[in-house]
């Protein structure tokens, strides 16, 4: 295992320490490393928190800011973060109109955030992303996997949110927004997790994992390597089998590099999701491009589509600040 | 070779497509895919030009736009664009006040770079980079190579276009940007070169080149794997050696990945930057982290410092919007 860490027991330490640096005009770190917030909060805005394992950044650390999170959570790599650090989380930037928890559908992090939920004294909501729709069930989950599309549910929710929409407003939104995204993806190499120190799955020369989980969770089924092409067929074949848009549906498409895919190969997945959503009638009217929802260091990328309609366009549109995505101010 | 790509002969193709598609309200490319140049560009401005081989997405085609690039010229992967594609790009942003290259220093680009403002009919002048303190002469280069801190000049120089400056203010700033800029970078794992589809080096499992170029030339040596501190301190030392700021001194800080390392351990290189740069009574005052001049899918990263004074700064915080960087509008 070759990274550029002291090791194992310091990466997370020294990652969310140097994010904190790096980012010190917009994030404050906690001193006990539970959680990062916002440097400036909106007074009586609902507060919006999300966390899980780290492993993934920019999500959800890279996410907090003007116009999306108020706070994130980082657990250890994988892992889900505990109670405790939602709750302080909480206490951290609550300011009255309640807390809204944006949780990705792992057992861990839904059990956990279910407890901060419910030890919370004030109001408290949450919405729980499932957008992938390779698997049912899988290692760590019941149900679907919250993937990339968490980052779209994230951003809308939060430009909502500054715009002063309320607790319920908010959680029925996320849960439209989850409920309009759907995502698949495909690994061409494993990761290695720090702390284990080898791959957490082995793929041959010429092997990928067709519907791979962020966390390097088996998919639908192991598969000869394949061009752009036909892997952008397959993933969106599933992604609009299952959301069904009409013909001349306008969506957000998010083409999402696991963190060890360049740059260039992402933006030839744009092509070829172009080829496949013109050939289905498909209007991709809003791109995201790069590695923002990762699995350390694994190769390959997920495709997500967002459905986009006269309120959600306009949020995903809306002004955001934070160390991953910014625009409009 | 796993990589998601239709082939290596439509790699660049697709790649330089889906950029435009992707980022159509900033960027068009060229019907020949000679350039990709700003949609809107600010009139009687001087051009700002850059390019060479791609692979090292974003740069060059993610820093067109508002604020810094007017065009870049792609070339093919690790390979030098031709003297036609900067003629063809100059055409198509030159408003009247002149163009200024920015270029790389590796043989090919200097070459092609020179024979396109012989044959301009225009003013042009040129900015040579060469901010890599990792070795004098190398595979593709005589003197030093530019790298990462390329980005810094782009960046700089296209903030003082933007308010008005001449071609020669413009090319002296460049200078003078470039000689307060130093990098070094270390190379955990090589890159494959798709149209030569295996490696172009091998390292051991525990080995790392140190000083590696960001085509995978050779560096310093080839040494053992090292902890995060290890290697700051190297790469730090050796700026620090080469560039002798004062104590006290401001800087900005480049954290920048080859495009296989996780972006969390880059800002564990932050954490671990800062406690070098403190004992040397440097002051890191703006940072840059991410994957940003890359080589492909390669995992390291190079560390870059840039002197900041009350004309550089300011430049650097002045608004920018591409696809790569955008700040302040």
């Amino acid at each position: 295992m070759k990274k550029l860490i002291n090791g194992p027991d310091e990466f997370l330490r020294d990652g969310l320490d140097g994010m904190a640096l790096a980012h010190a005009d917009l994030l404050v770190l906690d001193e006990q490393r539970r959680y990062l917030r916002r440097r400036q909060t909106t007074p009586g805005k609902v507060a919006l928190i999300s966390g899980g394992g780290t492993g993934h950044e920019p999500l959800h650390g890279g996410f907090v800011g003007y116009g999306m999170l108020d706070a994130a959570c980082p657990g250890q790599v994988f892992t889900s973060p505990t109670p405790d650090q939602m709750l302080a989380a909480a206490e951290a930037v609550e300011s009255g109109a309640g807390v809204l928890y944006i949780v990705k559908n792992y057992s861990g992090d839904v059990m956990n955030f279910a407890m901060a939920a419910e030890l919370a004294t004030g109001p408290v909501a949450s919405v729980i992303t499932n957008d992938d729709v390779a698997v049912e069930d899988s290692t760590w989950t019941q149900g679907r996997r919250g993937v990339a599309g968490t980052l779209v549910v994230e951003k809308v929710v939060g430009a909502a949110a500054e715009q002063g929409a309320d607790l319920d407003s908010l959680r029925n939104l996320g849960e439209r927004v989850n409920g309009c995204t759907r995502t698949m993806g495909v690994a061409l190499t494993s990761c290695t997790v720090p702390a284990i120190g080898s791959p957490t799955f082995v793929l041959a020369d010429d092997e990928i994992e067709m519907g791979v989980g962020i966390h390097g969770e088996p998919g639908r089924r192991r598969q000869a390597m394949a061009a752009a092409d036909s892997l952008a067929s397959e993933l969106l074949g599933s992604v609009l089998e299952d959301l069904k848009p009409q013909r001349g549906s306008e969506v957000l498409l998010l083409v999402n590099g696991f963190g060890g895919t360049p740059l260039l190969e992402l933006y030839g997945m744009v092509s070829a999701a172009h080829r496949v959503l013109d050939a289905a009638g498909i209007r991709v009217v809003r791109h995201l491009t790069g590695s923002y929802v990762t699995s350390l260091e694994m190769a390959g990328c997920s495709l997500s589509l967002t459905l986009l309609d006269e309120t959600i366009a306009p949020l995903w549109d809306a002004p955001v600040h934070t160390p991953a995505l910014r625009w409009g101010r």
